[in-house]
């Protein structure tokens, strides 16, 4: 792994510079002195050492710090406190709600360092100029940003038609800033997927590692899927499923975020008397009310502690065993000499709350305040007008017909057996003048996927049952796994109304009831995210909840409901431009049913 | 790192091949059936569970092989046996006495199945096209053997000009098999030497590890080795050398070789209540005495089992941890499926003597016993011919003269404290006729360096004590760290006559006295290694040993004893083609003392 990838805004120290410092004949730039720091490497804490920066990286860690230390060192006391190494999310998806930066901004706060990220979203809807355009985004920030090439795994044929090429994939794997190949769901690949063989294909060659997304894979099947060089997985949620990964020589990232919080079943292999180096901690997406409530790796790491992990393999587990999974252990994951300086300072080994943060050598937050500010990102218009659908929508669009003349017809419905999974479920439906009739006695409402990128005008609409909505329409170009604009509605005029002010807005979230627009947020960059504060976001989310609450949803979370019903991760009957998918066999399938 | 690194005259089984074992879905060709396997990733022994194997690598670890065993499936019943991966070797010097082939005949037989090899043996003699040769000649061979870049830390001036230079360095770190720069000893190095700046720049930049060789290093200087870049050691002599590596962040390979063997001393460090993951075995050089009468790395590995520590973790320490080490964990170092199939049967834990080697996917050794025989590389003939001397040498050659008419000098000599280091002393001598004579009665001899391969025809005659020679010579083209040829003598005569012979053999090691050659090996490959088998390089070096005894050698292995005497990596006091130097100034210092 080139120490080229790091090439960042920070000026690389000259080695020679840490050497003289480590050998006391040039002062430190920054010391934090007398701390009890946790030795990851060894997991021990050793009491009363001295850290001691040069530019952004560790020139010494010990207790003889003669001549080392002088008028223009900047010195913090950490005599009582406990140093530990950055923290590092090592599988997240940071491109969707939260501006960059914004998200940087929490992650500095906390404590986390590097952030690993897949970007299948930005994939989807803006192609190869926009990943690239997302890695500048990263680049040169206070903390560390490695994203992974998007496998692109999709039902959608459309999606499917413009996702990245082999080609564009090589390109990808060949930048420094790309440490994998993003996750490719394994139901597909096992199947022998011919697009992610040659791209598995590819990364091996580039010599990057291959993630995984194992979600109950067993035995077998998660053989399979390991021995096409897949080596991590974040998807276990019970120990059984993370020790049998482990055993295969598999990294597990253990999930704690917006989407899935597993840590606290996961909790109890803690007792198993094993090597742990393989297990570590992910967000898979920490989620803005996460961010602003809880905090990013820093809240996880605690919640480890507070489960009854042993701390140092807490911070282990979000240091170095996510820093040798990603061949990147030479340059962060620990305090050592040669190493990037990315610090903390905490009050003590289980209170997992950052007094200081350093990275590259730079004290970028104290307390939870920033004394530093990441670098804002310009993004180019184009990222900005996503949105392209050919026309203003109609209610008319959102009607099912049948041509035959019958009263009653027999239709597959997604049925939402929680907030994120489905079956299929076939239900008889009233046909009225060739209209087939949703039905919200039934919770049996209609849901529809509109390609939204390509121009292609390409949508299915169908039926969906187990929101809860009693009237109106949510939709949203925050789409799992497709370029696709997905909208869910009791009405058909509401749906058309959402789907509309989305054009307006070049993306986002809308929540309408009764012809009116109730809750709303603006997601311009390519439809994903916005340029808003965090309180910001937080505040329009809980304002569209509170809307779709009002109008009867169930969800807990209905933005995030309604953008997976397009995923190729969650099982099993999903939606696409095209019509719906069954997962277990991955084809189309039809509405009506003889 | 990129899969292409293991290209070899294995074919690559397709992962799509894996996947259909796997899944039960096609036959294995090979399968270790209801063994207790070692977990390396997980430290667990997990009994009963079989290993499939197609081509090259391992399909499926567990108990469900349905479908997968079958007529074309070689099956190994490993029933209340104990099955391991391959060991590795993750620091050596292969490049020695030994022939490529035959020494992995021996690595073949015991189950070492990786050689991580230094190389700076063939680059001193013969440069960058003599490297180059090396790798084929280890390419393509049963057992995987990698490289590193050789660093060329050394006294000797011509030497130093004939070094690899940057630009070739540069090109050995984008090879494949180039997987490391190899070791610099850290005292130049922390004075700042450029070339090594220089090339430690190039390794990062290429994203190869840095080798280190920190004896005796502590403390400040240590950390300023480490602060470099150089993230590995294989010197340290004693737990607390160890712990002090670990704690920075570095890879300690435990040493135990033909040169030293520091693990009994060490072993005591596996009481400490640490992770030993950075921590491995090797054997900086195995030795013939070593290869034939003990084994390579199943020895070491049985020897640290004997001396207490947990047989895990001594499996660990010769697989995951080395692997890890260098990047290679994706492919070996462990028994997972996706890795390359290198795997022992072994009787059980405690007994390290593979019943069964398989490498590559192949069974390459049974109970011993090679079941196929290593590639011979035939040498191009300009590496037969890496002695160059001008002409035929004199006694005269070897005289030392003063201009003065003194009867006296105060001369500095070599004065071996062990086998092995040297101090500087300052004793007097008498001059006869402005010659300045050795004193075997006080044990004082003549000691030589001739550059024997760029015909610079330059040479030092100096004085050694403490050999206990008392009459003939013994010369050597095996000298450490230059392209030198070392002799010692107590009679000019015969150090002309071993030098002379030596020019007729093209290189080897010559015991004379006499005017009588005593016992001799021919070392035509760069002057460094032979064509023959182990038994009669050992029978010759055996023979060696006790000519030299015989003539009053107190070394236990005289050849090593000499070679060594112009390395830079054993203090204190050291010879080359220009005249003594003091490592501790890396200065070259006068014979004649005012």
């Amino acid at each position: 792994m080139p120490e080229s990838r790091f090439l960042s805004a920070v000026k690389e120290v000259p080695a020679t510079d840490l050497m003289k410092v480590a050998l006391g004949e040039a002062e430190a730039d920054l010391a934090i002195v007398n701390g009890d720091v946790v030795n990851v490497y060894t997991g021990e804490v050793l009491a009363g050492n001295t850290v001691l920066i040069k530019g952004n990286k560790v020139a010494y860690l010990g207790q003889n710090t003669r001549g080392s230390i002088g008028s223009s060192t900047r010195v913090i006391d950490a005599t009582g406190k406990t140093v530990v190494p950055g923290f590092i999310d090592g599988h997240t998806h940071i491109d969707w709600f939260i501006p960059p930066d914004e998200l940087i901004r929490y992650a500095m706060k906390g404590g986390t360092t590097t952030i690993i990220t897949e970007i299948p979203g930005i994939a989807f809807p803006l192609g190869y100029r926009g990943v690239v355009e997302f890695i500048r985004a990263v680049r040169n920030q206070p903390i560390k940003t490695f994203v992974t090439a998007p496998a692109m795994v999709t039902m959608s044929p459309v999606s499917r038609e413009h996702a990245l090429t082999v080609d564009e994939v090589r390109k990808l794997l060949r930048r420094p800033e790309v440490i994998a190949l993003g996750e490719s769901y394994w139901v597909p690949v096992v199947k022998g997927d011919q697009r992610i063989m040659r791209l598995i294909n590819e990364a091996k060659k580039a010599g990057k590692k291959i993630d995984g997304h194992g979600a109950g894979a067993k035995d077998n099947k998660l053989q399979a899927y390991a021995a096409l060089g897949v080596t991590s997985c974040h998807e276990s949620t019970t120990a059984e499923e993370v020790l049998e990964r482990l055993r295969l020589g598999m990294h597990v990232f253990i999930r704690e975020g917006e989407i899935r919080g597993e840590l606290a079943e996961i909790a109890r292999i803690k007792d198993e008397k094993i090597d742990f180096r393989l297990m570590a901690l992910a967000t898979d997406g920490p989620g803005p009310w996460q961010l602003l409530n809880n905090g990013y790796m820093d809240f996880i790491v605690q919640k480890a502690i507070d489960l009854g992990f042993n701390p140092v393999l807490a911070i282990q587990m979000a240091s170095l065993n996510t820093a040798q999974r990603f061949g990147l252990d030479d340059f962060i994951g620990g305090i050592a000499p040669g190493k990037y300086a990315d610090i903390l300072v905490i009050p003590d080994l289980t209170t997992i709350r950052a007094e200081y943060v350093i990275s590259n050598g730079e004290v970028v937050a104290r307390n939870g305040q920033l004394t530093i500010e990441p670098r804002n990102h310009t993004f180019p218009k184009w990222m900005l007008h996503s949105v392209h659908l050919p026309r203003d929508f109609a209610a008319d669009d959102f009607t099912v017909r049948v041509d035959s003349d019958c009263r009653q017809v027999r239709a597959r419905v997604m049925d939402m057996v929680t907030d994120l999974l489905s079956r299929e479920s076939i239900v008889e439906l009233v046909v009225s003048n060739g209209e087939v009739l949703p039905d919200s006695s039934r919770d049996i409402i209609k849901v529809a996927a509109i390609e939204r990128s390509y121009q292609s005008g390409k949508s299915f609409v169908g039926f969906i049952r187990g929101l809860g909505l009693k009237s109106g329409a949510i939709a949203t170009t925050t789409a799992w796994d497709t370029s696709d604009l997905l909208v869910v509605g009791a009405d058909g005029e509401d749906m058309a109304l959402a789907v509309n002010r989305i054009r307006e807005l070049s993306g986002g979230v809308v929540v309408c009831a009764g012809g009116k627009v109730l809750a709303e947020i603006a997601l311009p960059i390519g439809g994903l995210f916005c340029l808003d504060p965090m309180a910001t976001i937080v505040e329009k989310l809980n304002r569209i909840q509170r809307a779709a609450a009002d109008l009867g949803c169930i969800s807990p979370d209905i933005r995030l409901t309604v953008s997976v019903l397009s995923t190729a991760a969650i099982p099993f009957l999903r939606i696409c431009e095209a019509g719906m998918v069954d997962l277990k066999t991955n084809q189309l399938v039809g509405l009506m049913v003889d």
